[in-house]
């Protein structure tokens, strides 16, 4: 499954891209897009739309994941935040990819194994599971590539779920053998 | 000056085209884009960006004004606002029309002439400013064509004093007339 996480932001949207199977991971694609503060709203908005579609076209991953923003974390950054949230989410929907959030804990969570790690333990976890010789540059874009790891488990994690809850009894033990492959398997 | 105001919203989003000339204002055309809200949000984006691109395309305004949406009115309501209010900018801009946002106690303040003006009050100066026979429907329309109004008229204001800044002393007199043919001259 091929995911590429946003991490959504006018001044700077961190964009990765990953390749998961169960019980791996790799990385295919890191970058940011930023734009100028003191530009015109709408240059900004045409130029992050511009840049996810080439992302979409270039490297045609399969599902989007874009983190969750909340109207209380910073007044002051929430809006043009939640207006690059819309763009993906746009740009996404016209490609006629599936679409999840996740929230910042979720994703600390899954990547890590606590939801209040901090940058440095989700950088580094994500370095580890991706099997990156360093940290994966630039450094703000760390937490798109841990969204779409932490989406292709979680939805990993469903999909057996899903497979579990329809499946004779007789199916079982092949399926629980699949479940101990995958981290996010005891996570969701 | 033909102006298209926008009240972002996703659920209701507002629409209001207003030609305005110094001292009269007239309506084009109101609406409410309308999207459920079980839908999904790339879904319920898609469809505002489309009907946004049409009413530019039938109406053809020149410039284009949007509420200037605060993180703190509606915690629950703010982001599909935003992002509503993201796919107008984003519409705007890519037709090459300038933007201008407005908060809504400046657009009370220019219709009415309070910024503490209740709904009924802006819907009923509306009618009477766009000299309409009935009050504008769908009534939560009323809020786009204030917008327009309000746009129409703070610009006009602000071409004017910057003629003024920058006019010879002799041709002040003919200047001065112009300003006295319309309310916005003394509120901005």
């Amino acid at each position: 499954m091929r995911v590429l996480g946003v991490d959504p932001g006018l001044t700077r949207c961190g964009l990765g891209i990953v390749d998961a199977r169960p019980g791996r991971a790799t990385m295919v694609a890191v970058g940011v897009v930023r734009t100028p503060s003191d530009a015109e709203p709408g240059e900004r908005l045409l130029y992050l739309e511009e840049q996810l579609t080439t992302w979409l076209e270039r490297f045609q991953p399969e599902r989007v994941a874009i983190e969750r923003v909340f109207a209380d974390v910073n007044v002051a950054s929430v809006m043009t935040t939640a207006h690059a949230s819309a763009i993906a989410i746009l740009v996404a929907a016209r490609a006629g990819l599936p679409i999840a959030f996740h929230t910042p804990t979720e994703v600390k969570a899954a990547v890590t194994g606590s939801g209040r790690a901090d940058k440095a333990q989700v950088t580094s976890m994500v370095q580890r599971i991706l099997g990156l010789a360093e940290p994966p540059r630039p450094a703000d874009a760390a937490d798109a590539l841990a969204l779409a790891v932490c989406h292709a488990w979680r939805g990993a994690a469903a999909d057996r779920l899903q497979a579990l809850a329809t499946t004779q009894a007789g199916a079982l033990p092949a399926i629980s053998g699949r479940l101990s492959t995958s981290r996010a398997g005891g996570r969701s």
